[in-house]
């Protein structure tokens, strides 16, 4: 019989996620019915939603998250040994699996000149959420200013890129100064600033004189209110995530300074969205996005750490911002 | 000679406006050049933009405004002596003007079976931003439920009736008994709720117990942020005024609970606006609430004071919302 290892929901989250939040344990797999599949991880994604959402399962429940695996024992034959999959199987070594007719699993068929791991970075969630946060929402136009929060981190990097390739003016802020250095000399960003260490209002207003189209907010509070105060008419903001806030209790909210004066008089759209959205029209995304990849014209970075047990340490530093370019644990 | 009397803004409006910040001066009118009118107030508008406005221009201007006057000589065949007209002529008695080819001043032509007050209400800007503003960003559909801030006031009790003529369930808040009485007996509103005596939060659970589809937002602040936190997913916020705000300085907002973590797993959309966007498309505003209100489908209500010299003093307890309906001075 094998054996598997996984990660559970030790203790709640509050505050800042640390290792006493994750149990690791081991766990016995079924035997192989007809249509089962065994599968073993390669890659595992840490990513800021677990953060968000992990807290809404009890205490037990084994950590979510998605990876991507090789098939090791298949009495299925649409996933024959050895094929690459990716699927929702949370922070666990060891699956297996019974495929429901939904697409929460996704053979890796055409990843032959791109990394697997690529599957949980540019051409995944994070991917397709750039491609349609950024294009459906904000709508950018050619000679447009955008600015980007958390602009060194899995989504980030690709709105950017994807903003120039639809000539744009790009500005992102960071935490690091290797960070800007990145966007600006391999990600193609016309400015890149460290929101710790420099005055973002005056920064905004030398960097984007002509003020700000778009701005794709990935962490909300204080610096949020800075940028939307500096866009300009008909403005358009797509709201991705608020990290400055995920590690606070939902009702307890921090305070910010109100953004509905800045909005009223300039016309400006603010829009939430749950990359699910497009589920629909995920395939459209990851082909565009291969295609860009393969041509040049995106660049990606991945922070690799190395091993099962390093799972909750991966996803501790990303929440602190260690990772550049998307965090992932190879097994 | 014609002497004619106007406020002028004397001190630089800090925290609520009070009556030093007017001061009331009479002036000379010039003698009347080939093309020009004279014209002398009959009603004055007083309207929370310009507490919001009135800063941006040097101490010594004369307040701005709307207001309806009569033409009582005229060397402009278009404005016969004793016409009605609606301009932008700020707070004074008389006023010299050479039309300029915008449309800035609106002839009543058409006023005939409703108060020439009217085009400074519901049949004027507060009556185009509600029909705008919340149609074109709100997008309502039946069946939805609907929530209004201020919503005994120039707008909101329009929008709540507008919503009830496209079958909405509507909920109001206001901050008087009176009011809550008046918008659901005569205005036709499901629920009306007094947000001053009232436990927000439950009573938004109590009354719309599947959720919030549209927001009509007056006021920001933390009752914003409470009422967002019960909208259903793609839910739509129409953000027209800030009133909580008003009296604070723009770079020193008030502070309420980030609003960015509600909308994102939500999809909920934003938009902030000023009327004058659907200037082109006036005429259809006025043209369908006209209807309405000749159906009586729409009622309405005006909160009228008597006398030049009283303006500043409508204008400051409109400010402390003392009004049902619109604010308006009648010379």
């Amino acid at each position: 019989m094998v054996k598997g290892k996984r990660f559970i929901y030790a203790k709640a989250f509050e505050g800042e996620p640390n290792l006493d939040n994750f149990k690791l344990e081991e766990f016995n797999l079924p035997r192989l019915e007809n249509g089962a599949v065994l599968c073993e991880a390669i890659f595992v994604s840490v990513d800021p939603y677990i953060r968000a959402f992990m807290n809404q399962y009890p205490i037990g429940t084994k950590i979510i998250g998605t990876q991507i695996a090789k098939v090791i024992d298949s009495r299925n034959p649409k996933y024959p040994v050895s094929s690459i999959i990716c699927g929702d199987f949370g922070w666990q070594s060891h699956t297996v699996f019974v495929e429901n007719g939904g697409n929460d699993i996704i053979p890796l068929t055409n990843f032959k000149s791109v990394p697997h791991s690529y599957a949980l970075s540019c051409l995944g969630m994070p991917g397709v959420t750039a491609y349609f946060g950024f294009l459906e929402i904000c709508r950018p136009q050619p000679g447009e200013t955008v600015v980007i929060t958390t602009a060194a981190g899995a989504v980030g990097c690709l709105v950017g890129q994807i903003a120039k390739i639809k000539q744009c003016k790009v500005i992102g802020f960071t935490g690091a100064d290797d960070k800007c250095e990145w966007l600006v000399k391999e990600c193609g960003f016309d400015y890149a600033f460290n929101y710790k260490t420099c005055d973002i209002l005056q920064t905004l207003k030398n960097a984007a004189p002509n003020g700000i189209d778009c701005y794709f907010d990935n962490v909300g509070g204080e610096i949020s209110s800075l940028i939307i105060s500096q866009m300009n008419e008909f403005g358009r903001v797509s709201i991705c995530g608020t990290i400055s806030s995920y590690n606070t209790d939902l009702n307890d909210m921090p305070k910010a300074p109100a953004i509905q004066p800045l909005i009223i008089h300039k016309n400006i759209k603010l829009e939430g969205f749950a990359c699910f959205r497009w589920n629909h029209r995920r395939s459209e995304a990851i082909k565009t996005m291969m295609k860009w990849i393969k041509e040049g014209k995106i660049k990606y970075k991945e922070t690799i750490t190395q091993g099962f047990e390093n799972i909750p340490t991966a996803f501790i530093e990303m929440l602190k911002g260690k990772n550049i370019g998307k965090a992932i644990v190879k097994i």
